[in-house]
């Protein structure tokens, strides 16, 4: 469990270089031997969902533990939509265009909003709909069904509780469900200035997962459904998808030791002291910002030649190209960010 | 990694009851904190691919890590079939009845033949294939492009090299793939009779999964494509339906540990003996074994008195009733099953 | 509208080698500047869904016009079941052997049944489904959701009121629903020992549709849901499935036709009234007739000789070859059989 | 075939209001007892898709009659493009907004650009695409694999050879196929102004297909795929969608007529000479055309004033509503449109 001491290069690439949070580790060595029923049915599953349902207030909410995001958006939506049904989402949006068609694969339309700073609001989605209602045509078109957002976005930004309840109530007025893609909520609800929790997450959204392999796990994201009708027979759909992982317990015991000691906090919060260090830095050093991002990612406008440099030492993540002279990359940092990297990295700004 | 000494309940009831062999476990810890790129491009798993290619015999082959065997089946099947084809299989195999239509899901029909101990045969598919390319309304009908064989059998029945031969050679002759489901190819390698090897899978099979989930891993099947021209693009299929690893790793250090020195061929030994001594004794007490499986399953024609007494100290796996007063059950060995509980339950088959 | 006088092949290989019904094409010719709205919204196919409501006693049932038979099943099929169900039907029922996949295309699971001539019985089903529900894995299976069965059948044979009760009330005992494929039904109708009338199928059938492609129509298939809450928004998902017809009146005009002064009946009288003319003189001739068909079609078990000499006049359907020496052929009749044509038939036979 | 003389209303909402064009329905009446083979393997089909063969220039076509636009659509599509391919479209093209998903349904993502009057350029289809091929995530995403575009647009816009030519060489420079939806094709073909003729979109394109049911048949769109190999199996991924018309002569005699002596041409030719009366005398009234059509479609930016008082005479096709004060309308001719009923419709816009 070491890194090689002498490493040159940093990397802020991502939030899943590593493997999982240690404690996590240490209790899939503790339990291994034990013998166990499959596919969730197991007691280490059981007392995940328990801890998950308390946590967000839902008591009897359903939660299904999968693999990763996509195909926890891919199942959501195929699984919570009817055929004659699309999902409204931010262009930006990871089903949008980083899920190689898998909502598509599904058979239902991802209806794209233009999005700010990867965020879309409930005007946006209301005149949405309302344009799909009020056309004649409407029987020949995909009906919006569902909103898909994420907390945090692609783009580190957070929804307010406010914009959130007005989504909410958008789509409930409009018989449309509310998802929330949470593939990096631990560091969103670790936000200084974020005022959205758990459950008002169960409360506002007809289904989210609190995602796992980016927060701390090897893999795994929870899917909470508030309202247990609102999909039917997930158990067989999940399965049908190919989703369904025969050692659920592997999973279970995962989610069990983020969530019975606050270890999903702790690990948010340490990853967003540790980029609040990166963007003071950074405005100190007069780096532009281009997206201000109170989570785990950072974004820098980077001229090329600080890049060029800079790149020889830390290992970034490549956002956008705005002009000739210019880059936009991303740091991020995660339940494995080492406050020593993150000295190093900042004398690297500096330099 | 202690299981409760004193436990008075034997499981046999499967072969995914525990978690990973522990020399996987291990590596799992030794390499938490390396910083790796995702998606399966790291290292790791590009050890794991040219350890899989070598023991295969196929150095050019496509190597993919998935997480669960439904998802391998409806990957392989769903990205390698073209929209007019379906898959031939034996109506006792698993894409047949216990995937919950993932195969039909991904838009194919799975055509049923009758299967003997869960085994189809070189002449019924060509027969099969025969009566399809002689309707003339065949453009009409699906056409047949695969065939999917699982190895061992669900029922623990093997495949002899001719026989895959046999049905090889049918599948070419007639522009079919032929597909094998190693959801439990560890125990296949290590039965004392069979004469089926890694590469004469590789040279007679157009894609096959070599079982990480039921030998020995947390989770994973090893999907190996001989002809990576025979399954185009299948990254991105594999992210198109949700079955992309986002810490590819995960996956491959396990099948690293499991090819690097052999443990996979250790798994299946140790599992298959410990069933072949299961069986001895189950022939010595005179109990009938409808089935004769040489792998790690072992199944048993039980009289329901005797059933009732067995019950109390062991788990099994219902497997049908074909009488009133009799049940046959399955027992299954794993790469975790301990000689002192099988020395514990041939007492009890004893008693 | 004139046929060569001197034709030497009588065709009785199938029931749609004409157009339509003169009385259909008169009335396409009479109403064909009519300026309508499209997408069936039209004043005749309102006429056209009024009458077949009046004739099924199901005032409240909705009516949709589509194309072809295959389409039919697709869409009621599909549309119908949820993702998680497969629908049941006669392992030689038109959408399990000729409909190119096209259930599963759609994404469900054709659970085949074997059939006596065409049929399958409310025992069966329940058999199946009781299996299911008892299965404990029942959960990693297809649900049966649906059981389908053709009036007549594929055979030509024929549902009593008695086996149609049977079959409802296993399927609504067991949450399932029952749809009938009539491509063929104006046969069945007319059929002498025939019990089941419209407002039966209506009263039993969640789902079933009346033919016309094969009944006087130049095409178009009329499906009838006697509750309308069975398929949502079934005009969404009948243009996402490509087919809703753009005008739509010139499906509602035929069915204008067929149903407002008894046509449907006087077709399916006619034909039937011909093939018998036909089975009386095969029984005469001492010609062994495989399978009891009481409607349009006439099976015969030939001996090659016979069929060598029989073929050089007459146009026939292959069936299957029972043996070395023999073939079994259909013979179809339809609305636009001409007696004439018959009698030359029957001498044929005589030869 | 009469038209009641004193209707008040005029209307000009769309080009499918009528049946079939007077020559077409005498055909199907002379043909109507010829009997023949179904599925399209009859002599009329053949001849029609011989015709159509030799209007392109191209005899070694695949030739397919459909029945409607966005069925047409759905299966070229769907059939030629691979799983992990999406289809380019203006955001205004039918498969974006107005097929309920079809396309989507059948697996593939619609990846919309903006349009101005319908029409997208080579250099925006040339930007994505590069976009696409300089993504490091690629692989992630969908590889857009086939531009689709209207001739004439929904907005009754051509695009000109070179605009083609442009289209054509960005899409065989890329691996993309190019498809040309024909629905209005007749109209396009008649413009005064168009320079694009049959033989040149057999040229260019990998897929287009000549609309019949707006261009005086009772339905049907005849497919052309130069190359057959461009999609494989066609017939039975037909048959599968539910698409395959049994009496498949119905469409082949229709395209029959349209192809044999010019009448596909001369319908053209009469509704955009019609369409062109109308134009001028707007332009005349000093009534605003905000767009700019040469073919059979007509957009008025009316005032609500005079709007009231012509809606109470004329049925139009409502656009959209630019402001408060106004409303863009649509008039559309066709083969069925008489000149007294424009002659009507030019005094209305006078007063």
């Amino acid at each position: 469990m070491t890194r090689d001491a002498d490493t040159r290069t940093l990397s802020f690439a991502s939030d899943y270089l590593e493997g999982a949070h240690p404690a996590i580790l240490d209790r899939l060595v503790q339990t291994n031997m034990e013998q166990t029923p499959g596919y969730g049915t197991d007691a280490h599953s059981e007392q995940a969902r328990e801890l998950i349902r308390a946590a967000c207030g839902v008591p009897q909410a359903e939660v299904r533990f999968l693999v990763g995001g996509t195909q926890a958006n891919a199942c959501v939506i195929g699984c919570a939509l009817r055929p004659w049904q699309g999902v409204v989402a931010a262009s930006t949006g990871h089903v949008s265009a980083h899920e190689a068609g898998a909502i598509e694969f599904g058979g239902h339309k991802v209806m794209e909003l233009p999005a700010v700073n990867g965020k879309i609001d409930a005007a946006q989605v209301e005149a949405y709909v309302n344009r799909w209602e009020n056309d004649d045509n409407r029987d020949h078109m995909v009906m919006p069904g569902m909103v898909y957002v994420s907390q945090p976005t692609e783009y580190g930004t957070l929804y307010t509780r406010d914009e959130l309840e007005g989504l909410s109530r958008v789509c409930h007025d409009h018989d449309m469900l509310l998802y929330v893609d949470g593939a990096r909520l631990a560091y969103a609800l670790a936000a200084p200035n974020n005022d959205v929790t758990l459950p008002d997450l169960a409360r506002l959204c007809d289904a989210f997962y609190l995602g796992g392999t980016k927060c701390g796990c090897l893999f795994g994201e929870a899917v909470v459904v508030p309202d247990p009708t609102t999909i039917p027979h997930f158990f067989t759909q999940i399965k049908q998808r190919g989703a369904l992982l025969a050692k659920g317990r592997i999973a279970g015991i995962q989610f069990e030791v983020l969530f019975e000691d606050g270890l999903y906090e702790r690990i948010g919060a340490m990853a967003v002291q540790e980029a609040a260090r990166i963007r003071k830095r950074l405005e100190a050093c007069g780096l532009t910002q281009p997206i201000e991002s109170p989570t785990n990612q950072v974004f820098v406008l980077a001229e090329d030649a600080w890049l060029a440099r800079f790149g020889q030492h830390v290992e970034y993540s490549f956002w956008e190209k705005p002009d000739a002279g210019h880059t936009v990359i991303r740091l991020a940092t995660s339940w494995a960010t080492r406050g020593e990297d993150v000295d190093a990295l900042l004398e690297l700004i500096d330099a």
